[in-house]
């Protein structure tokens, strides 16, 4: 079993409505602390079921906590969940979209899924060498014949990618294309994502260590005034998982899937998809191609090299890139203008929305 | 379903007993047509349960048909195997050990490997890029939001790698701690292995494209006469995906699984494999860094080009390695001799033990 990690985890949700959706999640997510961040009108109300401990962050809270550096934070799209990132002062985050529901494993047991990121991030990763029978650390899992005895350690699991039944998460062209097709297939199975391979990361059941990988978990541009959505979570993914490779810090994927509700409108994402549909041609290669030096021996210095890289290689495909790049940089200022020691203090007299 | 490739399919099987583990798989097996490499004793004679279609090599065959190059095909060791893919003249093989059976399904279902196996073998695979759900081409699945679109068209396969319910696939080491373990988890998953990422490949269960591939499938030099025994799978799975990934050929790992029965004596084993232990240490870098030239756009360069690699940076280990390296070209001259267009026809005359 996992331990209950009360004090050392907080969980991030980005919403526009009321958080019903607690409900079904209660003897869940009850023993931890809520930070959502809503998203939209500010003036609007978010109502969050009786009895959760939470802080909620509207944007007045955001522009007012960050100032000018507010302008990382994307407006009127999920990206802004980031926010939630920089505000914890917890070891570990889990975030989760407010249309994502308890499932069910196949003996039709509710699926605790936080206890299972907990699981994931508390035992080692094996980015180096790959294990046939997937997580060697498992109950009743090992390493295989032909494992190297010195890879046996693994590395510190920085990331715990967890899946969906019901409803994959499909980009609009397969949505389009596929409109009926359902996630029933329950790979009982977590496994280490090899080093040197980039891979999706979807933001809706996302459980990090923000004490090993906090500062690159930024999800970018996106929504209101920019000419792209949905990719804020591939773009965090694709540095984040360079990041990791380089400092020696594992992604787990697979086990704990989530029940996602609904589609959403593929005609909607196809909007905000279409140009990234383009720019992750080159993206991809470039991030593949992306070299960090020996000096980037912290998060924060990967961080702003990439930053580089970025306006340098992909900001002759578009004007919208330079402007990510220099994003990225007030990112990570914000970052650690919230995360100093001082600022723990000063966060307190903070005057933060706080809940019950 | 998978089509029956009754023509273009061999199942090679190394061993030194009586095949009544056939009749578990007849079902199954019986429509294709079954290399038997018999190790030991050549004069002990191997029985084979009737209506089966096969034909046999003992150590004399083996000598027969490769003279000084027999060499190369291990004695004593399931290694010997590898000269069933060689005068195999399908354009795929199955290889199985003769104490795996047929496991069932989470329903209860008995598995047909081979079925799996081919259906694998016949869609693409996708090393470029991760994909969270899995086998795209799997019904029910697809690539998920964020998997670049350039990149769906995936890669021939090359090779599919099946596991093992019941004993899994430990070391010597590992079966001395947990004597007990037993793998019951029935993952329900086939993936590709991403490029750049080295894997343990067992022989138990194990298919591939002999046209895109075969060459390098060679189990080196094991049992009599060698300072080592169940390193054969693991020496070719790594040639094999070093050469695959320059070439762009993909392989999977996962579904199918086959029962494994019997755990082999970890003491006999830990014998044939302490030197492995230490010597593979060295020889996953060397191969991590191996590096193969535009000109070798062949298998067969890719392996020569191995050899020459081997002999130079892993002979200075133990001279095991120049002579592992030797016999590495001795193979391919081997296989090239009996898989030159003029062979085939020659080979009908050879005298070879042929079964009903």
């Amino acid at each position: 079993m996992a331990p209950l990690l009360k004090d050392e985890l907080d969980i991030v949700i980005p919403t526009i409505r009321n958080l019903d959706f607690l409900e079904m999640w209660r003897p869940f997510f009850q023993p931890y602390h809520l930070i959502i961040v809503q998203d939209g009108d500010p003036t609007r109300t978010v109502m969050v079921p009786e009895g959760f401990d939470y802080e909620l962050y509207n944007r007045n809270d955001i522009n007012r906590i960050l100032g000018p550096k507010a302008s990382c934070i994307s407006f009127k799209d999920s990206a802004c969940r980031c926010f939630g990132y920089m505000v914890s002062k917890k070891k570990y985050v889990y975030t989760i979209d407010d249309d994502c529901f308890v499932a069910k494993d196949p003996t039709g047991k509710d699926i605790d899924a936080l206890a299972k990121h907990i699981q994931n991030l508390l035992c080692p990763s094996t980015p180096l060498f790959f294990n046939t029978l997937y997580d060697p650390y498992q109950e009743g899992a090992d390493f295989v014949r032909g494992y190297p005895f010195s890879l046996r350690e693994g590395v510190p699991t920085a990331v715990s990618h967890g899946l969906w039944l019901n409803i994959p998460d499909y980009d609009a062209p397969t949505q389009l294309v596929k409109p009926r097709e359902r996630n029933g297939r329950y790979v009982d199975a977590v496994m280490t994502i090899p080093k040197g391979s980039l891979f999706p990361m979807c933001g809706m059941n996302l459980a990090f260590d923000r004490e090993l990988i906090g500062p690159a978990m930024y999800f970018g541009l996106m929504g209101d005034g920019q000419p792209i959505g949905r990719y804020d979570d591939m773009w965090a993914g694709w540095c984040v998982k360079v990041i990791c490779d380089h400092l020696g810090l594992g992604v787990k994927t697979g086990l704990p899937y989530i029940w996602h509700s609904k589609a959403s409108n593929p005609f909607v994402n196809l909007k905000k998809e279409y140009k990234g549909i383009f720019w992750q041609e080159d993206i991809i290669p470039f991030f593949q191609a992306a070299k960090l030096t020996k000096e980037c021996d912290t998060v924060q210095k990967c961080y702003i090299s990439l930053s580089q890289q970025v306006k340098e290689k992909l900001g002759k495909i578009d004007p919208y890139f330079v402007k990510l790049a220099d994003a990225m940089v007030t990112w990570i200022e914000a970052w650690d203008m919230l995360n100093s020691k001082d600022s723990k203090e000063a966060d307190v007299a903070n005057g933060k929305l706080k809940g019950k």
